[in-house]
């Protein structure tokens, strides 16, 4: 949780409302071809309209010049420092597909790999297998026993899966098998510290055992590759830490293991943003008073490299807000996780506008971009302050000190 | 101190003379009925005209969103992290009212409170009974004798008092005996660790010999509540961490209290801004380099949530600022500890406008207000920073480093 010790001391519940819209690669760059950014480019009346009335600003996820994955970006604007909190590999393609992961459990990214005779790698990813083969590969290695440990393996796409070891005294210490280059054997897995030892034994037993049971199945995914072994760090509450009634509501299941792990309140709903809209305006004005939705078009148009389609798919953002305004929030948060730059093609380092609208804001801005936010009234701040200033709008922070 | 390990191998005495003015409560907010903020709307034609020659920028007094009271608001500004020299409650009150206090004291927030025959909280503030009255409780209750303990009861204003247990081997660890709810008893002091039973101890012991006095009296103040409890933090000196010879000028004993608490000499004063400048004068040419003046009325007006007062304290204040340049200081600082926008009617998170006017100063502002030094070429720091930059503008820093 945010770094302020006193926060306990002036977190202040009340009846308000705040929506926080977190649209994934939010912020782009200037593209060579057009001498704009994305933002600046699309048509945005209601983004544009609101950003006169809002505070605004950018927000830097971790440092200058690191690009986050979507675990800090989202720890970040949580209010959570995403290098105190970082979730490994593991955890998160374990979050990301939805497994069930407890504390203390061991999670690994897998592959499904191509091994010689010798056992040297041939292929990393064993031809790219389909996921209808890779998951009878996974259903194969689930019958795996292991001495004293109970374990999942899950599909993931292709020839990935994450393998979750279950139970108490496991360590996370321990080294990849996965020694990224072919032409050589797995590696053994080794203990990094001696409390380590037996989960670097279990590892080495599942793999293997993983290559007992491929091998006889015939599939070029004849052996595993495992890395990123990690567990859930030790997380503060949300909700009891800002004294809030938090509800995640967000089509990709990373977004909904991300909030459910810092212990928000997740709502069902579909694969679309229209869904989670649905969902949204269903559940406003039950018990929750802060609500999380994510929208994904832009950071995967960004992500493409394509310009005119971030464009569209921030357009398209921008349609819906209307009837997010139409709820009346009292605080309406848009903000981002990451930038996600066409012209990169990739997540960037490139701070993220960001825009607080609630009666306590104020703006001369009559556009909201990269631009315009960089000179707006609450400045360049670090994304794991930004929630201070989204309860500052809420009415629910006490003055810190007499 | 301000967290820059070298700063004793690069500060550097000379004959240079700061005055820093701290507009108490200086930054504002657009107000709905104007759209424009306080300092927007006042005729402040000399702090215009110092904006054009001076360097601008933002201070956040704390964190972003985090609303800070005067002792967090004014240690900040003197250099100090506002978290790690906390003032409690205790000893903020002491402070404001001018008690004596040594380190080791443990101070506490006192009401006179009333009690009904089974010993239950009927009103917390004892209907409110006013100064006069609760003088005369004052003096009561400093008549109690406790086991090996000096301690002095103050009078503040109304019900409030302040209580100050001297000597050594005290705690502040203690629990507060004010539920701060009617309907139940005061609660018992209890220590928070082993090392306070003693203080918890005379605390209790303060308590029941207050309740026995009082009872006798006939006043509804028949009962003390106590919260608080806190000592001065270890606070390293002002005027050798910096090598200045700071003396401070302040109408209000907060302020004063506050200076002194740092380390700078407490120059008298009236209780008019008007006869804080007259001392500035007579002392200018003195042995102090470094003048902290304190301008109470812009706060008090935006707390009353008098808009139009605040622009004519700000209008008044900015009257008082062709006496200070007469003297011809080489550096002048304007700056605020905390925003109080009288749209609040409150102490705020907003950053806070400043300006430093030296003879490397440069601008191109021609006004001063939350929107120009928001673009000012100082940027939005943290106010517990401004104190480097002050000291660079007075030649007092040298280059770190090689």
């Amino acid at each position: 949780m945010i770094d302020f010790p006193y926060l306990s001391s002036i977190r202040r519940r009340n009846h308000k409302k705040i929506i926080m819209l977190v649209v994934d690669g939010l912020g782009g760059m200037r593209h060579p071809d057009f001498d704009k950014t994305e933002l600046e480019v699309a048509a945005l009346p209601t983004l544009d309209s609101l950003s006169s009335r809002s505070s605004t600003g950018l927000t830097i996820p971790v440092m200058p010049g690191i690009t986050p994955g979507s675990g800090p970006g989202h720890m970040a604007l949580f209010g959570y420092n995403p290098l105190k909190y970082f979730l490994g590999r593991g955890v998160l393609e374990g979050i990301g597909i939805g497994a069930d992961i407890s504390d203390g459990d061991i999670c690994a990214r897998g592959n499904f790999c191509e091994l010689d005779d010798l056992g040297n790698i041939v292929d990393r990813r064993a031809g790219r297998i389909q996921s209808n083969e890779s998951v009878k590969l996974v259903n194969l290695i689930n019958e795996i026993e292991l001495t004293n440990c109970d374990f999942e393996v899950y599909p993931v796409m292709d020839y990935r899966f994450e393998l979750v070891l279950r139970g108490s005294g496991l360590s996370s210490e321990i080294t990849d098998t996965d020694p990224q280059i072919t032409g050589q054997p797995p590696g053994v897995c080794l203990p990094a510290i001696p409390a380590a030892q037996r989960t670097a034994d279990l590892v080495n037993e599942f793999v293997h055992g993983a290559r007992k049971l491929l091998k006889r199945s015939g599939s070029p995914g004849n052996g595993v590759l495992l890395r990123g072994f990690s567990k859930l760090p030790d997380i503060p509450s949300f909700a009891e830490s800002y004294a809030l009634r938090p509800a995640a509501i967000a089509a990709y299941p990373m977004y909904r293991g991300l909030a459910e792990l810092v212990g928000m309140e997740v709502l069902k709903c579909g694969t679309s943003f229209e869904s989670e809209l649905e969902v949204l305006e269903g559940a406003f004005n039950g018990e929750h008073d802060f609500f999380f939705l994510h929208y994904k078009p832009a950071d995967s148009a960004g992500e493409d490299g394509d310009f005119d389609n971030k464009v569209r798919r921030l357009e398209e953002f921008d349609n819906y807000l209307d009837r997010i305004q139409a709820l009346d929030p009292d605080v309406l948060v848009v903000c981002g996780d990451h930038s996600t730059p066409s012209f990169l093609a990739a997540h960037s380092w490139h701070p993220v506008p960001f825009l607080i609208k609630s009666m306590y804001s104020t703006s001369s801005n009559t556009e909201f971009n990269e631009k315009t936010c960089s000179e707006g009234e609450l400045g360049m701040i670090q994304a794991e302050m930004l929630m201070l200033t989204v309860l500052a709008h809420a009415d629910k922070l006490n003055r810190f000190g007499a």
